[in-house]
């Protein structure tokens, strides 16, 4: 692909400094960038030497004003860099259709320029919509259903009757519709409980790799739009999960857990079962969430509590030593005050 | 299927009140469920609600007296509900014989009615028992041996020699019989120590979706009759895990690790090697472990301790910024007292 | 396999008590071993009943002078049971060949004595070098290249164009390739920032049973000679793990973070993103780092802190109730002195 800068510049709403004819063949790191790269300083580390990259253009913050190179100047660069990376390397389904060395169960019907490489397994009873891409070792149970743009990458599992919304994207090795982790315990041993629900993924997910997705007892778990899961997550049946909330790496949630729209859970961080968390809540790395949380909060730390609390608190843990020998030291003053 | 009240209530130890005829066509949550369905008031919250299921009957505990629906009064609605619902969703398995698309190695020994599905891969010198299923995608190392009623979900994998028993479920993704990791420094670099090991699963052992399971150095990693894994748990070389124990989502046990039996791990709990734990203890979410813990214990924290008190001093950690004020004042006091 | 006593002495430096011409045919664990085999007391607890062991020889370390049983006195018993069990358990390659139920795409390159094994996927475009060993159901994605000698076990997946090196050992269910997790706000929905760098795994890598290694956004992620992942570890996009650097299960490392050579990361620990950890650094196990460390230090806990005085402030938590409690005690004793 070929642009000259202005036509890029026009669909990141940016301004050019420089020659708005040049013309960009590809998009590329600071440090990789060839001469005819568009790059982005998104960092102040890059914007401090934005004249040493390769790149003939740089996307950067309004507040950078001038440069040896080409700058298209925006209010947002992380933004830009989605639009203009999207622009240059957006996935490209080839429609390859059906390879005879998949397996595809009855009562299949696919949309229009649908992929399914070797060694994909379709169940009977399965629907998808137009330009699905099933990567090989996917695995699709029986009765699922799928909406358009979706690509299911290497090895990932979507399971009985598991519904997949439009322009979803689940990485390789994740797991759709396990089951719940639902057992009676009879005092002696434990019985399982069938886990007859679903998972439910709605439009403009991202399920990253090695996730599992359990199915509900009953009902549904619920995956709402634009939510967004990072690596090896665990989501147990009957979660909800709300609109644009972002899982980070290896979060955990349990079962019956229902997650406002926008919130953002980092990394390793737990929620116990039956727990609300509200809309736009923070959640910190590593936090143990065993309460509910109200909607706009920011919390970090076990128990979890609010985040420049968990700062502060957190920041006396190692001082604690000098704290004990202090508390012990004031008592032997006391006592020798009081002995006085 | 169709079963009068009168039979259910039988099964379950149940005593009914209302029409003991009325016919049941299925079981289902108590919000989704419909007139010819029995569901489950198992939560306080839905006992105060009975008659807002669409359910023509609920299954309660003894303290529900009345409503307007059929009740059948059970001492452990959990475990009603797992026998009802087996009952209804018992899996059934066609005994489908092996695909024509699967890959059998030699010398095969397999039972009666097994199902391999298209895409399995089974290494040679494998047995397996009655009603064996083997989901798409599964790979069975060689040697591996299984006993009946096992079903593996897709894209697990099984790896060679080790050993299964009976009635054992293993959910898609996981890996039983990975290289424990073993490594012999010279000083500078790291040598690999074989793991010439197996894995053995024994009876009625139900494994989660992508848990993996590494195989002894020498001998066995051994996974006792009845313990239940949830998803994304770690099970180190040499583990032992004691009948019936249950290890919660994201758990992970290092090498070398006893643990007793009837044991409960909640999620992400973490224990160091060589560590046992005794019989029936409990150990609280995200714990780490790092010392053996007798039988019987509940224990919580990092580093773990008993649980009452890892609650007390859990609430203390929020008031550390108050304490060390109060700590500096009060040394400022005795000062002005022992001036004075 | 047969050798005599002598001739293992030979390989690992060690000095033979008894029979030195004893034909030994096997390796196996203290407590497994029989009547041909030679074992290895490597802990107190084994070297305090030598003389239990069927075993016919021991490799113990100099300290252990005497016993019924032949002993091969070594300095490092450790890298004595991983040569000695390589020798007898080494993984023999028979260069099966590329299996006709695998799929290979275009332009292939495949070296000498290769195996690939039934529902194997090799994209357009991709080198392997000789002895390369792909188990059933891995995914090698488009222009992926490796080296000689490596191994890639059941259902793992390598995605395009990734780079792996020589003698590298990739365990069941890893996914190498994956999509980072970058996403840009509008300050209402999330856009995809297409990742199209690569991962780059160097010689003598062994990664663990489901992993997950994101591509970098440009560029790539770099796992460095040497480097030991255990199981379901996280590495995001754009890290860079130095060489021998050991990572031990459900590690997470977040976006951008640098680890140097030789460090050790212990179990379910968490790095921040663009945090550097310096070379030789350990941090212990659930520790969470968000900021920089030096090289060599040894850290612990959340906030990581040098891990002594973790160890002491850990210690303190299960007193913080009667600290609280003199505290308050304290003040009350200082109060009556102020009135007095």
């Amino acid at each position: 692909m070929e642009l000259p800068i202005h036509k890029i510049a026009a669909l990141v709403d940016g301004e050019v400094v420089g020659d708005v004819d040049r013309v960009i063949r590809g998009v590329a790191g600071f440090d990789e960038a060839g001469p005819d790269d568009i790059t982005f300083a998104t960092s102040p580390e890059y914007r401090q030497r934005i004249d040493e990259t390769g790149a003939a253009a740089v996307i950067v913050p309004f507040e950078v004003r001038q440069s040896e190179k080409i700058l298209v100047r925006v209010e947002n660069p992380y933004l830009a860099l989605a639009k203009v990376s999207s622009l240059f390397h957006g996935v490209f389904q080839p429609g390859a259709g059906i390879s005879q060395q998949a397996w595809v169960g009855d009562n299949f019907r696919g949309g229009k320029a649908i992929s399914v490489y070797p060694g994909v397994f379709i169940g009977d009873d399965v629907t998808l919509g137009d330009r699905v891409t099933l990567h090989p070792g996917v695995v699709v149970g029986e009765g699922v259903e799928m909406g358009d743009d979706v690509t299911v990458h290497p090895n990932a599992s979507v399971l009985e009757r598991c519904r997949i919304g439009s322009r979803v994207l689940i990485h390789a090795g994740s797991v759709i519709g396990s089951d719940g982790f639902g057992f009676a315990s009879d005092g002696n041993q434990y019985h399982k409980i069938p886990q007859i629900g679903i998972v439910q993924i709605d439009d403009d997910v991202e399920i990253g790799a090695c996730n599992t997705i359990d199915r509900a007892t009953f009902g549904r778990t619920w995956i709402k739009r634009g939510v967004k899961t990072d690596n090896l997550v665990h989501i147990a049946h009957n979660v909800v999960v709300g609109e644009d909330t972002v899982l980070v790496a290896q979060v955990g949630i349990s079962g019956s857990v229902t997650i406002g729209n926008r919130a953002i859970l980092a990394g390793q961080a737990g929620v116990a079962q039956h727990v609300t968390i509200g809309h736009r809540v923070t959640v910190g790395g590593q936090s143990g969430i065993v309460k509910s949380i109200p909607e706009g909060q920011i919390v970090s730390g076990c128990p979890a509590m609010p985040h420049r609390l968990w700062l502060k608190a957190s920041n006396i843990i190692p001082k604690l030593p000098d704290m004990k020998k202090k508390l012990n030291e004031l008592e032997r003053r006391i006592e020798k005050l009081e002995k006085a």
